[in-house]
């Protein structure tokens, strides 16, 4: 029995649970594992979800619960934002939109961890679910019309965004549609990003409409349950996250990012965003430990590549890659924290001479439209010799 | 967003959560994992967690995840028993002593896994926590006296058993003590049976008592928290729980059983209980694929031992062991699913003879008592023959 | 230092290495981790690779290496296999075409493991390579023309299949030619069998001459390297196997099994045979647990389905299925040693009775042809009721 | 088949192995894993095996395994040292003691890894075997008696240590001792270090006297199998290996290190060696997030402490610790690449004041003598203040 005694009461009243101090040592699963994703020039790159729900609408965790996951696995930031509209658990436990914030905001304190105000408004489509974070107050947005609560959050200076717009729930055929309700908010000013990816769903429809409008890019776990029954952390999976490019770790230069647009998403293997940020973190992550390499006769050599993140890159080659009278692999797996062997072929037996190559690749899931990926290149200067006899 | 809708609402309400019909495959990560130990002759071995906490009274977690972890770690059955007396959740959660018991049954029927209703009776030492379990209603439990409560829980027909005796929480010295409190309880049928391992904690002394007493043996998680957060499940780690030797699979047939004293308790890879359940364990565990084996001159031979069970037998060598001319492994290790081969090497070189060996080993992590470890023998032939020139 | 001493020489040079007695228990790694793929009626299923190298022709082991590998992976029988023509160790290790197997034998011996004594026959293409397996002896293959090569295999009664038919080696646009030297050697009965899967490769179009010609299906490793070099056991990944269903587990009952056709070729998550062998494999791996369920208005319910062996089976809806009134996932993993919950949701709300529905799918990866998948039927009876108002 | 043609006969002949361009991504396990094991200032930190076999002796792998597998493990260095008297595949393998390091040397050079010339002189006790590295040439080694060979190999400039001389094949009381065989070459020049690591043994007693005669500390794996046959290594086992503080990556900085007995050795989770390296590699790895914490009342505050090595770290509370009023975890465990949070409760419940501590703990696997562990502080500051009424 873990959680008893006075000391205790006080402790698991505000925070929902926390861990004795061990005799032996503790077990490591109770650790932080830093995500690593580099940050980028001027910007410090945070990993954020910002959808969120707890017991207190209609997820199956105590909010406490949310700011630990979120510590463990490496995040620096989450919105807590339980459905206003939809509240299954109100008999058992009488709504209170606040108090999940409160709860899980405690816990975020101790951990350094930053928890965000936010809240899930819960219609029918359209306009379908909207979250608002960064309120003052989720209470006022418990409204009759959901015009008047995208007005309240906007009031409260929230950022505000279109949750899971493809979702089969609301869209049976599995197609995203924009409704003249989404053209009235993103009009007045109540619509300022949206959820590309949702849990396990990635939509590319609403890819090309955030590019297209200016919406920030959005992608969240929406998690209801203990996040280790959905996602295998332990074999490498990762929830999706948002990652915002922010001036410093703190909730307002979060709030700065998001409305200035400044973000991406990790959703599986793939990495979704604006050129502008996934170059320099593919660029942060990658060194070619031997751009120098000599080739004896029609033997080969090896490029080693080293990838400092945690990310997967996966490369196919480009059309345009200069491969004269060389030969090198059409497909290559950065993996993450690895290095990786790039061999490179000489075609002919008897070349004498010192030649510089760019070798292009796409990287595949680095996507930085619904039908583009990011473009790389590798320069090497290739020395051919001929073999001995 | 995976739950809301009319057909969720209900379900939701219901459960606590559930998941929706996936269009892409389940992930691995929500099926169910069989524990492989074995059934012993007359008994189906059920495994078993008798005490557990969700929001209804200090844990983290609906009661419906209670259900669904257990479901899926491979577990038949378990007890929801939240505390009586702490109720630290109370000012957002009303006190309602049954009702996690009856989200969690709700889960668990759709599972085909038992839930049975329990209450924690958390008092300060003595006579500390008691945990009575197939109780008819956990309300009357709330009585300002313990005895009150403790007889409430027998005139129901409730099992009931000591909580973690050695609790730090309440021994600082770590050292569990039997109270007139307990010789009083036990005297008037209230105390029948004891946890010998409460979450990580094994306490010898208790182990020793319930043999002196005839108390049946109990083995439990006391979890609080998400299961997947105190246990590296994925890695081959498990919560401590109760194997339940029962005539069927049916709470009827558990409670029986624990009257009857038919457990055993499963707590990292240590197996603690009476010989008559752990020695069938072990043999139906084990088969030895090749008992014959042949050697040459002084060389050796492998013989193949199959380990069907999920346990990791630890084997060191009894001095009573056969041995004559032969050596053998003083330590072996028969893991969990594998077949391990165990080498017999020859001390001489000019042997021509067949001969019967009964190696013994004690299976040091079958605990039979505080001291002693469950002996076994494997009867073996083997031919000798000598070196060709 | 493990393996020097007088009582070492005589063993390492029979055997290539081994273990000594451990004073400390033997970590896992040494185990032999059974592969559970059922037998079927009839016949047992044994594992085997016939498609192994050493450092005898171009491998980079020892041939002792091949049979404690493939012991440890859960393999019956492997084939040894070296070049014939290809020798670039000779300088340093003399051609000596008999060696290797001599040597992995007397470890198979002492492992019981099958070791078959083989060849590879590497021409250019046309005819390629050739394996020629059950050898009397492999040094008359040492001709100079291929024809006599394979003449002396046949009449030595050895099993003869084509190696990598579309190996990018020999096929620099990827597709297998089928020659004239092959019908060759087809119409005088020099060829019996085919691989369809080498090393990570799979030949679709092989696939199909080998049921058109009635050629044994074979999918072997080709491994040159430590298996651990190249596959990640220990994560789940697997050589490619040949599945033998034979009478007994002995290489005369292997070599009848292979004359006879009964084989089956196991490579990533994919079974490639006929369906006489590939519907009794899925059959006595699957268990439905709850055939009869129950569903309260238009609410769920979960049937739940065993998998008790090692393979993943990825089912996916046929068009046949039925499915009045219901709803079932389109697709569903039954992962290896699992069980999986298959949810079946009601459309309606009003129902009041009990019908049975035969649910179909098709099992993706279990290839039956290049172009058709195992269909499966799974018998379910489901009773409505009424929501309770 | 990947390893035919004209092309690779070169190749094969002059390395051993090789992988073939891939058309597929490559599978992650060709990759290499850095280890993370800090540099310490004015040192690179370089991984080195120093004792390892190969087919050329009674290893079991040809010599370009060894390279690759070093590769890939994140090595920076490898002696090859096949025995010189102990050749138990010479009738299919003639002897050659230059050839198996010049196979590997070839291999080193594409992989950038750094292979060194070594041999073992394999005698009974005394002395026992020793292997001599950075070596001309290994042929002159092959004396009669075993004087004339050290004598050979300290001529050429060698570095020269004794290997396990624990090892019970020639201690079967598993005592090492010193004779004075060792004397002799200790003072003749020809004893430079020791291994007070041999495969999974470490022989504290050896380590007292590598400090009691300067010897110069190795932990070698000894290997002879392929590594994954011996190390779980994609679990997080490793061979032993030593630690080299050199000035630079290359094979003469090694060299000069081993001389001016610069090293450690690394061994499962023990890191062995002089306080002087073994401190700043602790420093170098370890950060604490949030030196400075407040409590309110008896609450209490989490440090958060990064691990930015691989090093599991285990942390057991030293008795000059700074504990007044607060109470702080007896055991730590700062695991690998981990960020762990360690508790500080607050004893009383009206304190006002901010304190500065020093908390002082042992690193248990951290032996900087066979009796003694390095001892380590951590200074914080803790500012108390008085719960809210």
């Amino acid at each position: 029995m873990k959680r008893s005694g006075i000391a205790f009461a006080v402790l698991s009243a505000s925070l929902g649970f926390t861990w004795a101090q061990p005799i032996r040592p503790q077990p490591e699963i109770l650790s932080r594992t830093p995500i690593r994703i580099p940050d980028i020039p001027g910007y410090l790159t945070l990993k954020c979800d910002f959808h969120t729900h707890t017991v207190f609408s209609d997820g199956s965790v105590w909010p406490g619960v949310r700011s630990e996951e979120a510590w463990r696995e490496g995040l620096d930031a989450i919105a807590i934002t339980d459905h206003i509209e939809y509240q299954p658990h109100k008999k058992d436990l009488p709504t209170n939109h606040n108090r999940a914030y409160d709860i899980a905001r405690r816990g975020g304190e101790e951990l350094d961890l930053i928890v965000i105000r936010g809240s899930e408004v819960t219609r029918k489509m359209p306009p379908g679910h909207l979250n608002a974070i960064f309120l003052e107050s989720s209470e006022p947005l418990d409204t009759e019309e959901w015009r008047d609560a995208a007005k309240v959050a906007k009031d409260q200076g929230a950022f505000i965004f279109w949750n899971h717009p493809g979702w089969t729930g609301q869209q049976p055929d599995g197609v995203a549609r924009w409704y003249p309700e989404q053209t009235e908010l993103f009009e007045k000013g109540m619509l300022h990003g949206i959820e590309v990816v949702n849990d396990r769903d990635y939509y590319p429809e609403v890819h090309a409409w955030a590019i297209d409008k200016k919406l920030t890019l959005l992608g969240n776990s929406d998690i209801h349950s203990p996040v280790g029954m959905d996602f295998e952390i332990h074999a490498g999976d990762h929830r999706p996250f948002t990652l915002v490019f922010a001036k410093e770790r703190s909730a307002e230069a979060i709030k700065d990012a998001l409305f200035a647009r400044r973000t991406a998403v990790y959703h599986n293997s793939l990495l979704i965003g604006d050129e502008q940020f996934l170059r320099p973190i593919f660029e942060s992550s990658i060194r070619v430990l031997r751009p120098r390499v000599s080739i004896v006769g029609d033997g080969n050599a090896r490029l080693q590549i080293q990838n400092l993140s945690d990310i997967d890159y996966e490369l196919l080659i480009a059309d345009n890659s200069e491969t004269e009278g060389i030969r090198i692999p059409r497909r290559v797996m950065l993996y993450g924290g690895k290095i990786t062997r790039l061999t490179v072929e000489s075609l002919s037996n008897d070349r004498t001479e010192e030649k510089d190559y760019v070798l292009r690749y796409t990287v595949k899931n680095l996507r930085i439209s619904p039908d583009a990926s990011l473009a790389v290149e590798f320069p090497i200067t290739v020395s051919f010799s001929p073999e001995k006899p």
